[in-house]
């Protein structure tokens, strides 16, 4: 039995969602707040699922060709300047730096919010000839934007992200590695985080400040809010000609790059609470787990019970080479306390075992997500923990998409369009003339946005759901993150 | 034999030791520089060896109970002035933010040149009890210190590390984790990076701003130059009571808690160069090479030897779990040239397989570090390889051993301490009182500082040499970076 206190101290999902937030975010110990307004500290057990992240993504990446690199954190404002839709975009939002040491700097430096314009400074030298392309450059780093609301792993001051950017020799090439590296999210998303996304594109309202293009993966959250968690950029050749990033063909003459970009950010570690969580705290997909497993001995004063504690811990972690990350909570609290703090930390699997256990040659395995207690012979507990984790991966995944599917509506007039705002929550599909005036018009009335136009498109109906003229795209609106 | 053009294109150690090591970074394509001024471009070659650095020293950290974190980039000036010493060390050569997006902020930020300050800020609510007691935090991040001189990977003003932060109960732990940690530094250059290190204290001059002892590796360069390799640092109680960190003992009672940090840089990559190098360019001890062996097909236009080439990389990427790092340099260049590209890169193992060679069954390796050609049968070039990674590793590290042995000097009086600095270079060790000015004199006089007091002391003389009363302490000194 999972202990009271622990538990009433977050507030329910059902009651106030972002209070649930906040509460898991503190209470599993992921986060704190800092003197430094709008920033946070990352804290073990947060930071820990970050580097599994990066570890998996970083895989991924290098398997279609990706190279690390690492830029500098300041560009020089002349440098921010040179593509005028980026900078008006980014300008007012970022940090300057403007004094060295003790002396005002010449020129003023921000901080990074993003690096196209460095890597174009660094590609206008390092490329020249066709044979120096593709370049596929990526980028694990922080970045700066000064936001004025702010709110754990969503939006901060100061996050961490990949930022991949791509130099090709066509225009082909580029719109292949952009869509290449929306699908290397969108699996990603799915297979590791138990996260089904919509993939699509970006409207112009809606697109990368200097794109030609902007892709997007859309996530649905427990409350019904999108979330976007990956996008990819195919900027064309508008940031060469800027820069003037050229490169000598087969054929002597001089071309300009094609230049993508795409990153994913912290924020999926809000995507990763926000569709799995519950009640009694964070529920980790096992692949994201930083402790998979968890051993709590009963009656740990018991002879024999510590020991048997340890060498389940041992078994299971060297099972086939699996590495699985095991913990023995050896502490001295009550195995109900501990019970309640695996919880809420979001531990996939824990492993009760006690004296009664022992003596009938079995524990009890726990699910974190359904909480289903299954016994289990001693003998093969190994096995049965990594089918275990195996089967919530992909039910967690199943879980997720059905949610989706189920909070995902079709509105066919701008009646029912406004009723499913009103009265529900989640996505909503329906047809879109292309003018940005439609989605303003949808904007000022209901607050939502248009999350993407989806690749898979469906013809629910002739007419733009607010305008009443033709339609030419189905589009996937929602309330945002 | 290696292609001329490539190899000229460096300056040789003998003739400009600076500007050799300034042509193996940019031929070696480890580094480029940027718009912004002391800033660099860590391109693939040079941030993979990073990426190794940090894969493995990050594995020997969490072997120790290290967690990671993540703090902010930003320091508001009234918390990097609360410890007296701190500040007056770093604010000359901090980058100050003074604008978020288009406001001017209320306060200053400036951007991290250390982050003791914000640990202390975030210690102060985390540590409560005895039982929140050790913190051993770390995290890998990117510094800022506005240095007017820079050098690729040795100086620059933003640069890679990762500064670990402790907090403890007792001063005897806190020693006890600042020693730990040196050693975990000192094992990984002599086990990774085939560097060994003299371990020592840092003189009251030399030491961190703000702490009570400063631990030290140093190594020396092959130019004889000595380079600072990571520090350690004990910081006693004084951020704690400048922070007003304090936890409740078993006896309810309020202590000040006792801290340590300790750091490490891409400076380290300076180092590996430094030390290894040669005339032809990189030379990589195989544990941080990012292409641990180039199979380079000869006559690759006839038949089968492409293929063969292949197998032989997947026979070798595959040998029990290996995992050794292979490639095939199967472009259209010359072998020459491949050979060169091979050397400047510094790939330990090079396997030349040829039409010749597959009919007798055979190939070549070729070391990397001292140029041996090894006649090896087809059949066990795995074994043969990895065998060769593992004696280059060892003998590498031992070669290192040797020069620097060879280039330690004794002094005894001042005489031979100046006709040493004059005539050699090297480490010099001598005896000190324990004062300053004898430091300030020295500097003065030969431009060479105290490196540390080493931990194995020897007694080579009664008296100082520069001042002539009695002697303290044994000191290394030399010439830095």
């Amino acid at each position: 039995m999972a202990d009271k206190k622990l538990v009433e101290a977050i507030t329910s999902m059902e009651e106030d969602f972002a209070q649930w937030y906040t509460d898991v975010v503190k209470k599993a110990e992921l986060i704190d707040y800092t003197s430094v307004k709008g920033c946070m500290v990352f804290k073990p057990a947060g930071y820990a699922i970050w580097e599994l992240i990066q570890k998996q993504l970083d895989e991924r990446f290098k398997e279609t060709g990706v190279e690390n690199v690492y830029l500098p954190m300041f560009i020089p404002e002349s440098l921010l300047e040179k593509e005028k839709d980026h900078v008006e975009g980014f300008a007012p939002e970022v940090a300057w730096v403007t004094h060295g040491g003790l002396q005002p700097l010449q020129e003023r430096l921000c901080v990074r919010p993003t690096s196209e314009t460095l890597f174009c400074d660094f590609y206008k030298n390092d490329v020249q000839s066709y044979r120096d392309l593709p370049k596929v450059y990526n980028q694990w780093c922080s970045v700066v934007r000064w936001e004025k609301e702010t709110r754990p792993f969503l939006r901060s001051r100061e996050f961490l992200w990949q930022e991949g950017h791509t130099a090709h020799a066509t225009a082909e090439e580029a719109e292949e590695r952009t869509i290449q590296m929306l699908n290397v999210y969108a699996k990603f998303c799915e297979e590791v985080l138990a996260i089904p996304v919509i993939k699509g594109q970006k409207t112009d309202k809606e697109k990368f400040a200097g794109a030609e293009a902007t892709y997007t993966i859309e996530a649905l959250m427990h409350d019904g809010k999108a979330l976007q968690s990956g996008t990819s950029h195919n900027f064309g050749d508008g940031f060469a000609k800027a820069f003037g990033i050229q490169y000598t063909d087969r054929d002597n003459k001089l071309q300009y790059v094609h230049q993508t970009s795409w990153g994913m950010t912290t924020r999926l570690i809000g995507a990763v609470i926000m569709v799995h969580g519950d009640d009694s705290g964070l529920v980790l997909p096992p692949l994201v787990a930083p402790t998979q497993v968890m051993v709590v001995p009963i009656q740990q004063k018991k002879e024999g019970v510590l020991d048997k504690a340890y060498e389940l811990k041992e078994r299971i972690s060297k099972y086939e080479g699996s590495r699985m990350r095991v913990k023995v909570d050896d502490s001295d609290k009550s195995p109900g306390w501990k019970f309640s703090e695996c919880e809420m930390r979001g531990i996939p699997v824990r492993v009760e075992i006690g004296p009664k256990d022992m003596a009938e040659g079995k524990c009890v395995l726990v699910r974190r997500d359904t909480r289903e207690k299954i016994s289990c012979t001693l003998d093969n507990v190994e096995e049965e923990v990594a089918k275990l984790l195996r089967t919530m991966q992909a039910e967690m995944l199943e879980r997720a998409r059905n949610h989706r599917d189920e909070h995902t509506y079709v509105a066919k007039t701008m009646e029912e369009f406004e009723k499913l705002f009103t009265e529900k929550a989640g996505f909503v599909k329906a047809m879109w003339c292309g003018n940005q005036e439609c989605e303003d018009i949808i904007k000022e009335k209901l607050s939502v946005t248009s999350r993407c136009m989806p690749f898979e498109q469906d013809k629910l109906a002739d007419t733009c759901v607010c305008c009443g003229k033709p339609a030419a795209k189905m589009v996937y609106w929602g309330k945002a993150y």
